[in-house]
């Protein structure tokens, strides 16, 4: 393959007869910045010519970190990516990264024997920094990098030290748990995800029965499905609950795509929404201001946990002090028609 | 940070009484090999000994190539990991991508100002090779990159010079409207891609519209609108098509998004699908098989898509020499309940 000289990003801004701020920015493709049009395009345009070629390799060598930030995703399942969660968190991060110069590294890892993967990206130098999903029960793994100072941002966060943008599940679920009290419903049914065991899904499903119990509802009132985030499994969770006699009034899918496939099931069966069976699901994705009827959900803010992530990490890399290591986003009910009740949002 | 003396594979074979491709295989985390997972663990125990850090920056140098594979993505939409079918290239994708222990680098270039990445990630040495969605329009681009020997496979080949892994749309949409066709429909109306020109999208259309025509259905009982991939911009196409009299008897959606936001409007303005419009979509989205009733659609192959182009890439970068430059995956129509006719698949 050809080869070209390396051309400096002070050769560039003597040309263009600009700062070398300006040109690193012009080539950053930064969006948040103020630079003209016009002079971007100068920039560029003189980069061009010279043959400017970022020798990130290079650089990552020299500087010794890299010009990649990592995305590593830890999950028993190989359609991770079709999760709606994560195209959203890469959704949120891909711009932050890109505004800085840095560029996405995505990697996935569904079992055990790869968990090296963490230490090898951070020790390896292929990333300046890791965004991790998740720490839960890795804390042997990610504490030694923790100490070695290497920048690692998590999306659930496992420990007090850790530096972590989260969002607040366990307040999210209650929103859902109380719209169903207010609206009256004492036989509620919960599909939560399953088989494989994990503490963080056991606490959100328990936050999700204290109001329910807190409003004297009889714990043998409350059922409970596993599901495995699919709408499938959220179909065959709802076959399993419509044997229950007498049937429960409202039932929680804890993502959007388990109460999909509840709703389905629903329809099957002959029974109505909400009159019969009343439906909330979480996550509000793209289509739940469209289903017939409209879902009740609750709306995590995903894509702006993916962008707060990803600026700490670019902030913890370029050494700044965080005064606050955690902080979690706050969801939000959006009530539509599935549990009747008036519509806040059409389209979201 | 602490840094470790580097250790060579060879080292670990030695110590671990195996050959360097069983240490190589094991550190790749590879599916497709029948190692015993006896031999992978003492493998990966003893690099663990050693201290063993792929140094992927030093490689990437002296080799002349990157440990990463690029998947960029050119689109004029900063949601484009929410549009599903990029999720499910991800998914097929990555999993080959480690499986060859290579990394997964997604980059996504929303704006021409910033098409100098695609020369920048191979010339910089960032990749080793990239699968491009989409080359058309870039052109002069791609082609000094091609003659330069840089691996690069498309998802959408504007060429017969480049190598892809395409799908082949024009028969999926056919086989939409065939089905309307046959079902009797003679009002027919389409959401399409807009509103931004794309000869790809166009030459979708007028497939589309072939059958139609074939089958003597007068152009102006044809009525085309355009939507945004969005389910809310379908919801607004169809607004509009509920103004035509007499009402079309059947819509297309481009996408499932665009086709659900349609049947929320349908079902607001108080009509039966199908019995008043029939609805078809197109990609098969999760959610498809639930909808109400469940959407008859087109299965569009994504996953196996995004699998595919990743084993070509890595065909092109370990020099091997490809016969068939280009092919397409043949969609397949998906009948349910949104147009009427017998179920074939309830849950895909």
């Amino acid at each position: 393959m050809k080869k070209r000289a390396s051309v400096t990003q002070k050769q560039i801004a003597d040309r263009a007869g600009v700062s070398q701020t300006v040109v690193s920015l012009a080539l950053s493709n930064s969006y948040d910045v103020t630079l003209s049009e016009e002079t971007r395009q100068r920039v560029l345009e003189v980069a061009d010519e010279l043959g400017y070629v970022p020798q990130a390799a290079a650089k990552a060598l020299v500087r010794g970190r890299s010009a990649n930030l990592g995305l590593v995703l830890i999950r028993p399942h190989y359609q991770v990516f079709r999760d709606p969660f994560i195209p959203n968190i890469i959704t949120g991060m891909s711009g932050v990264v890109r505004a800085h110069g840095f560029r996405l590294l995505v990697e996935h890892i569904d079992s055990l024997d790869q968990i090296n993967t963490i230490a090898n990206l951070l020790k390896g130098g292929e990333v300046a920094g890791i965004v991790l999903l998740t720490s839960y029960g890795l804390e042997n793994i990610v504490d030694p990098l923790v100490e070695d100072g290497y920048p690692i941002v998590m999306l659930e966060a496992s420990r007090k030290a850790y530096y972590g943008v989260g969002l607040d599940h366990i307040t999210g679920v209650k929103f859902a748990a109380k719209h169903l009290v207010t609206l009256g419903h004492r036989r509620i049914a919960c599909i939560t995800f399953g088989p494989f065991p994990n503490d963080h899904i056991q606490r959100r499903l328990n936050a999700f029965c204290e109001p329910l119990l807190e409003a004297q509802i009889d714990r043998n009132d409350i059922w409970v499905r596993e599901g495995n985030y699919d709408p499938d499994s959220g179909y065959e969770a709802m076959q399993s609950l419509l044997q229950v006699r007498p049937l429960p009034t409202a039932v929680f899918g804890m993502n959007d795509m388990m109460a999909l496939g509840a709703m389905r099931a629903i329809h099957e069966a002959g029974l109505r929404i909400p009159e019969d069976i009343a439906v909330i699901g979480y996550d509000d994705m793209r289509f739940a201001p469209f289903t017939h009827p409209t879902l009740t959900t609750v709306c995590a803010p995903e894509v702006e946990q993916g962008q707060a992530a990803g600026e700490m990490l670019i902030r913890l890399i370029s050494g700044e002090r965080i005064a606050e290591r955690q902080y979690a986003l706050v969801p939000q009910l959006i009530i539509r028609n599935s549990c009747g009740g008036q519509v806040l949002h059409l389209n979201t």
